[in-house]
């Protein structure tokens, strides 16, 4: 499988994913009671009585990026597994990502000190990662909206899927596309999770979607993708990049409305679903309009330089940051909708 | 534990570790054999048969660098088991390594394919890594000669043990100092070892050694380390750097007798000395006279710059490169050893 590699900023430095991750933390935050409370009730291992007290609990964190993000993710985690089980038990924490990923940074911004072994595992979460029954409970946060790569059609000017000079997943057989490269992902990511996990073991998962019965170009997000794209657009106008590189572009991620994801997990048939929450994003908690520009440089930089070559990359962003200023009423409509954060439990079927 | 990390030089540059590590590669190469023939012999581990043919094995490398030894070495062992068992074995290695190494070059050199679930481990050996009863294999090649931290004393004008403009382990006094701080860490290190093997598992160690009855600065290596702090106090009396800084410098590293070695595993009582062989290692084969400056550059620079700053450091090596090969006649005497590459295998008692 030809896999696309996105990695967010390196570094800790003004423009770096691990200081331009806030929109990420927030989903964390919002996850935290749910999870907290899944894991008090869901989450069930046996002892093996001839390891006494010793007992090992495995965690993986699937999409970690440089943190800081993750660490708290992970720590709620285990404090809900600490206060369920009141005993001792040593925890094991693989923090996963893109070979890309700026492992060296996540490595030295470990929380000191810590309660559990931390580990590193490089690879796309849409292969295997881990052994057989090997993990007691996966967790990603805001990673499931990236997909595998660009969905082969839209950037064939010969099919009908073909994206033009948009960026982003709009329009009828855009998103068809986009769709079927996302059931292809998702289901590569279950399999391979519902082989790693052990028997009982919890698949906790957060990420965005659309409400159901819209389409994405409605969201906020979907509004700010498109200034992007039109910033690169004017680019393009102005001769400072190519229109075919702009037409070959796409921003790789998707978001699925909860019905078609519910759909996804029954098809698929390895987990049940025990609780599955869907968050109304606020306007104001998720489009931070002052934030919002670094949060998308952060996140995708990598992936425009890697397209576009980097020269072009202060002033994309610069004409992205005004457009954006100047548009902050395009945000405002009463038909403007925000995405819904997911919030999922599913447990390993035995 | 205040530890020192001494990170190899990163990246994949002309000077990095990655690309003048071959002495260790041949450490690897000489004990290849060696450590076959122990897995045929001696690694035994139980089928859970609730788990069909899925089997998981759990193999760490401690003290990885940055690669590519650790793969020659990792895929020998895995090798050595597939042959063994013949039967369809998942494998998850762990990398270790200080958390100041290179991990992003490690993972993005692994081999590909690959016959294995990678992972990264940040950490010093010296304490515990991995939860309790969790690894089957542990090896470890050319790592266990650095030591955890200076010995205090050496650096300590008013101790017997103080080391002066000398920077390696010289003298009676300065040697009981080293050798206090190595059986510290030694013995933290069969601990830690203990708790996170597996009942039955096996620990395979690399590392060399000075010759029973001999003293480290009769070996080429010791007469080598003469040549670079030589260098240094040249360059102290040129004025270029202080001479207090060359007074506090020392290298954190240890080479123990087999029979030092042998006392010091059968005081912590944790292990069994299954297979324990001296290889004496060539005076060609261990200091490569063209290679050998750039081997020592790739695997001292982070420590000397650390220690000195980094404006030193190109003419250090100068001098140094200048006065090794105007000086090959030193590691040509009668009476010059060279060091001794031990290869033990030891099985965690149950």
């Amino acid at each position: 499988m030809a896999t696309n590699e996105h990695p967010m900023n390196g570094g800790d430095g003004k423009i770096s994913y691990a200081r331009n991750s806030l929109a990420q933390k927030k989903s964390v935050d919002a996850s935290k009671k749910f999870i907290s409370e899944a894991i008090a009730e869901l989450f069930d291992i046996e002892f093996d009585p001839t390891k006494g007290s010793s007992m090992g609990i495995r965690i993986a964190d699937l999409g970690c990026a440089t943190g800081p993000n993750t660490f708290y993710a992970v720590q709620n985690i285990i404090d809900a597994i600490d206060s369920k089980f009141k005993r001792s038990l040593e925890f094991q924490v693989f923090f996963n990502d893109h070979v890309n990923n700026d492992f060296n940074i996540l490595f030295r911004s470990l929380p000191f000190p810590r309660q559990y072994f931390p580990v590193g595992v490089p690879g796309s979460f849409y292969g295997r990662l881990f052994p057989k029954h090997s993990i007691d409970l996966i967790h990603s946060s805001s990673s499931l909206n990236w997909l595998s790569r660009i969905p082969k059609d839209v950037a064939d000017i010969n099919s009908p899927a073909w994206n033009g000079d948009s960026i982003y997943c709009k329009g009828k057989e855009v998103a068809k596309a986009y769709s079927s490269q996302y059931k292809e992902d998702f289901e590569n990511f279950l399999n391979a999770r519902a082989l790693e996990l052990v028997g009982g073991g919890l698949l906790v998962l957060v990420f965005g979607g659309i409400p159901n019965g819209s389409s994405f170009n409605q969201t906020t997000i979907g509004k700010d993708y498109e200034i992007l794209g039109s910033s690169m657009v004017d680019m393009a106008n102005k001769g400072l990049i190519s229109k075919e590189k702009v037409e070959s572009f796409n921003l790789p991620l998707y978001y699925a409305s909860p019905s078609e994801i519910e759909k996804l997990i029954q098809d698929n048939g390895c987990f049940s679903i025990e609780r599955m929450e869907t968050f109304p994003g606020t306007r104001k908690n998720i489009v931070n309009l002052q934030m919002w520009p670094m949060t998308v440089r952060a996140a995708f930089e990598a992936m425009i330089r890697n397209h576009f070559g980097g020269e072009m990359v202060e002033e994309l962003f610069e004409i992205y940051n005004k457009k954006h200023s100047d548009n902050v009423s395009i945000f405002e409509g009463d038909d403007v909708l925000t995405l819904v954060q997911l919030n999922i439990v599913l447990k390993r079927k035995n």
